[in-house]
């Protein structure tokens, strides 16, 4: 049990009831220590000095452990950024107008947003999934799944910004996204989103997850200046008094109440993702709360959740520690709570995940392809020869 | 001039003078600060808030500079993996066998190392580099470009890796291998090496080009006991002491004298590269030590220059700081010294350079095809709208 992840006065909620009553019959395998030494010792036979490819090293061995040992299967990898949008951002909480999701949906159809040339240019296929923008559907189009759960959700700072049973919907709808990539070949989830105002929904989700005081964790999100930012929050810490209840309950509960669509249904991907034994692309600070949901609801998670980058949100670092307290023993990894890259990103959309997509891809290469130094007939090291 | 690359009481002689003499005809143009500033305003014109996509985006502004403007063509990549033996093998600076550089290049030539499975993965072009390997000429290969200078350099503790004359052929060779890569199409060259001891030739060249102490530089290389680094760094400062005389004339000079074959045919590839236009891949602790001679060469190279990583070797925190000083100026690029990933890797071969490059076509891809705000109808950043 990961009792970091609650608030210490919190009440403790039986998080493996909340995962068996949403996805019966489903089960998330914990990563077996006997499979990452497994890795480990194939690690250590290949031409290379012991423990010179550093992180991919650890990497690799985590991948073993998800998918099963030689070959380690993670191609081909899926992108879905979830698009949804939110009641707060009727509170000046974003420096920009809530009709740029929407816009931003239709950038990502017509292919010229960040994350359609980083997944072309790094060898992911992306879909977008609507999970409730304002305005209504969106004409049909190849690269969009109508996963919608309401015209944007109510502003949390005046009650819950969904109610439990939209929640478990949105769940459901994630996590049934990720059993259809899979059944479709994929066999990586990366999970990127867009919404005006979300990184305070984000926000407030680490604070009631992982007890964290919205004056550490609020910050400028797509760039708001130093007012707008104290304003935010005030106004996180005024939903997470409005919906201390529901916060009691229990994660899901939690995300009804503080969360987003896009967030709860990117909370049902990676749940999804890690009962089909894949691999999962956490991007930045939007999609790491849903990361925490998720570890709230199912701490195996821990051991299919890769974190892929250090978003710029200063709240970031304080929220992956408390993440990691919980996250890594569950792992068997001590890097867990290290991303792979560190770039300043701070755009979402799942660019951070796109971008380190080769990483991985590479990690499962160097386990499956490269020659051991027995095959190669290359010398091992040698005890000092000149003392 | 960049005479923080020299030791303050040392001779500085004329860089741009050894450059001329040794490619003449050639140029490594600047980068301008008005190609950096026009890359800059086209960043901001596209769909995304001001500079969130962080470093990708300062490294876009570089690769514009250096190729010349949109579209940026950074495609394809070839990665030459530059193999030589040291005479100071001989002295016990190393835990691997001096056969292990030979039985590596036919590791190489098989397709079972770490290197040939990263530049697969993440789509480059491999062809591996004899510039002086021990044992004598390897058989023809289709991966293998024969450019020996020797049969393994000289023992540097003793006297000089190798002559003036041979230094000046090995810069040649490598300026020749960037210039044929060009022609054959290729935009981006990336370097790599093998070579047992080159840790330690590496580190002299560290501590004669930068003023840096042999104990602050020298490290564990391919995972030397603490026995062995201090043998390393006592034969370091010796080598230092034995061949003042050439480290006091120049560049060149000290690479003959402290170098290895494989780091002279990377620094003068690296210098060939850039007098293309073409940036430059740097990969860890021994390419490095090319990048900082041929920085000392050529101080335009810095503009070409890209870091792919932190090496894991202690000293090379600070040799880059050093480099930093001089480079970053002439780069006109604040984060010069801060190399793209970090993930604790100590292999060589190109490893680092072949994970990073994922992230320099990114780069490159996210300027030449996102659409712009005006173009996608995206609304612009907003005044707040609540005071």
């Amino acid at each position: 049990m990961n009792d970091t992840l609650y608030k210490p006065g919190g009440v403790t909620p039986g998080r493996s009831d909340s995962f068996a009553r949403l996805f019966p019959g489903s089960h998330i395998r914990p990563v077996a220590a006997a499979d990452l030494a497994a890795a480990r010792a194939h690690l250590d036979s290949l031409t290379k000095p012991v423990g010179s490819l550093g992180r991919l090293e650890t990497l690799a061995a985590r991948l073993w452990a998800m998918t099963g040992g030689l070959p380690i299967k993670v191609e081909p990898a899926l992108m879905l950024t979830v698009a949804g949008d939110h009641g707060i951002a009727a509170r000046g909480v974003s420096p920009f107008p809530q009709a740029v999701t929407r816009q931003m949906v239709a950038n990502f159809l017509a292919g010229g947003a960040a994350i359609n040339v980083l997944c072309a240019a790094n060898g992911l296929a992306l879909r977008v999934v609507d999970a409730g923008c304002a305005g209504g559907p969106f004409p049909e189009h190849p690269l969009l799944l109508d996963r919608r759960q309401g015209d944007g959700t109510a502003d949390m700072s005046e009650g819950p910004a969904m109610s439990l049973a939209t929640c478990e919907a949105a769940l459901r709808a994630g996590f049934a996204l990720a059993r259809d990539a899979h059944a479709e070949g994929f066999r990586t989830l990366g999970l990127g989103e867009m919404g005006i105002a979300n990184s305070t929904a984000a926000t407030a989700l680490y604070c009631a997850l992982l007890d964290l005081a919205p004056e550490v964790v609020t910050g400028p999100g797509a760039g708001a200046a130093p007012p707008m930012i104290a304003r935010k929050a005030a106004l996180v810490a005024q939903a997470l008094r409005v919906n201390a209840k529901a916060v009691a309950q229990g994660p899901v509960e939690t995300l009804a109440a503080l969360g987003g669509f896009e967030i709860a249904v990117m909370c049902g991907a990676m749940l999804g993702a890690a009962a089909q034994g894949m691999p999962v692309l956490v991007d930045g600070f939007i999609s790491t709360s849903a990361c925490a949901a998720a570890l709230a609801i199912a701490p195996e998670l821990a051991g299919y959740a890769v974190l892929t980058h250090v978003s710029a949100e200063p709240g970031y670092a304080a929220a992956i520690r408390r993440m990691t307290d919980a996250a890594a023993p569950q792992a068997a990894c001590a890097d867990w709570g290290e991303p792979l890259l560190s770039l300043g990103l701070r755009l979402g959309e799942g660019t951070g995940a796109a971008l380190a997509w080769p990483l991985v891809k590479s990690a499962a290469a160097v386990c499956n392809e490269m020659a051991t130094l027995a095959s190669a007939g290359v010398s091992a090291r040698e005890e000092d020869r000149i003392a």
